[in-house]
């Protein structure tokens, strides 16, 4: 007979820096590698481990969200949490985990994602915050940064933001939120969607940034957007100052 | 002709982590011995540095002070800083620098220092930060622990506190700020004064967190500091959440 297996939902947090991004590639390491290896070593065989967002090498997470199927009838759900971490390393850890419906799938299923990008004006930053964000030089104007980050917000083809499409893979995405805000002694962009495109996030500050200190105006970046052509946006932001910060269900 | 030597003081910052501590061992890697490398490599010479704090193996640093004397004349001295970094690793930076006068010790001319121990409640904490902070669990009291931390306050002689002392070596400290307070999302508890006995916070710390649990009182607490017995005080907390906030002197 069979076990009955369960569907469990993972929240992860992991520190990107020395991890090749989320997904299995040949000897790197990756935070999927990372993650399935544990799984495999509590179930004594592989376990298939699927996030909602495959993040780039560099990028952290402070609530990516994953399933797996198990066979382990012996552990209740909450308690994989505590016996993946006494296996991972330092870098990852599982926040919580629970049972939820057999057909849930991380990624398919996720409704929104939240993505933050910090920055840290002044220079230089410390080493235990420069790990961790990226530095903006001089006065910045966070009414102006607003501004230019509201017109990211609606329905909009971003294909003027995006690297390394996959052929015939639709660019228009939905977002519901595009915004600057303090947090001492950070500032933080957070962009809000249904979906992003490949380093789409590092591609929007990186072009928010340059606009504002280019006194570019919000006009210009609709024409941008509207010309879907990735050699008019931005350059790209560094992976390390951007967290995937939460991951929505409808649940 | 000998050229004229300026003192030059750092302000430094660190995380701890891959460091045994500030001052040089043998074969091992410290603060002290990068930056010395860094300043050798400017030079072309040895040169010594001295800090404010020879703080331990594994705590970080915030506002570390440090001197060293220079005979490059053609280097302003908020330079030394950008260049230092240019040659320092990714943990350690040079916050600034500048000229002070020729007989300036960081070490004996500092007039207060100021820990701060970082406390996350909650578990399980996202590596980014835990690799900074200690964890603690269930309800905090932090009225509670501001009444005990309260006691440290003032002139005392804090031997209970203190862990391999030199031979005749003065235990009293005058201790003029000990406070718990939030800063999301972690508890601080800071404390300061003219001098700290080695690993007496995360002692101080660590005895503060176990009367907290077991209800101990505040004169139970002043006991322990009159007993002059360290096998009265709590243990020792570990050194990742501590960290060398400031250095204050007469200037």
């Amino acid at each position: 007979m069979k076990s009955k297996q369960r569907t469990i939902k993972l929240v992860l947090a992991y520190d990107g820096t020395d991890f090749h991004g989320w997904q299995v590639q040949n000897d790197r390491r990756t935070v999927q590698g990372v993650v399935g290896g544990a799984l495999a070593e509590m179930h004594k065989h592989e376990v298939a481990v699927t996030a909602a967002g495959r993040t780039d090498a560099g990028v952290h997470a402070a609530g990516q969200a994953a399933h797996f199927k198990t066979g382990l009838s012996g552990v209740p759900a909450e308690k994989f949490a505590p016996a993946l971490n006494s296996l991972l390393p330092d870098d990852v850890t599982v926040l919580s985990s629970r049972h939820v419906s057999d057909d849930f799938h991380a990624r398919y299923d996720a409704r929104e994602r939240t993505y933050r990008y910090y920055l840290y004006p002044g220079y230089p930053a410390p080493p235990y915050l420069s790990r961790y964000s990226f530095p903006v030089y001089g006065d910045i104007d966070l009414r102006r940064l607003n501004e230019l980050a509201a017109v990211l917000e609606g329905r909009h083809d971003f294909r003027a933001f995006a690297t390394s499409l996959e052929k015939e893979q639709s660019t228009v995405r939905t977002i519901s939120c595009s915004v600057f805000f303090l947090q001492t002694p950070f500032i933080v962009y957070q962009i809000r969607g249904d979906g992003f495109l490949r380093r789409m996030v590092r591609a929007v500050i990186g072009t928010l940034l340059e606009f504002e200190r280019s006194g570019g105006s919000c006009e210009q970046l609709t024409e941008i957007i509207r010309s879907a052509d990735r050699d008019r946006g931005g350059t790209t932001a560094p992976p390390k100052g951007l967290f995937l910060h939460k991951v929505t269900y409808d649940e």
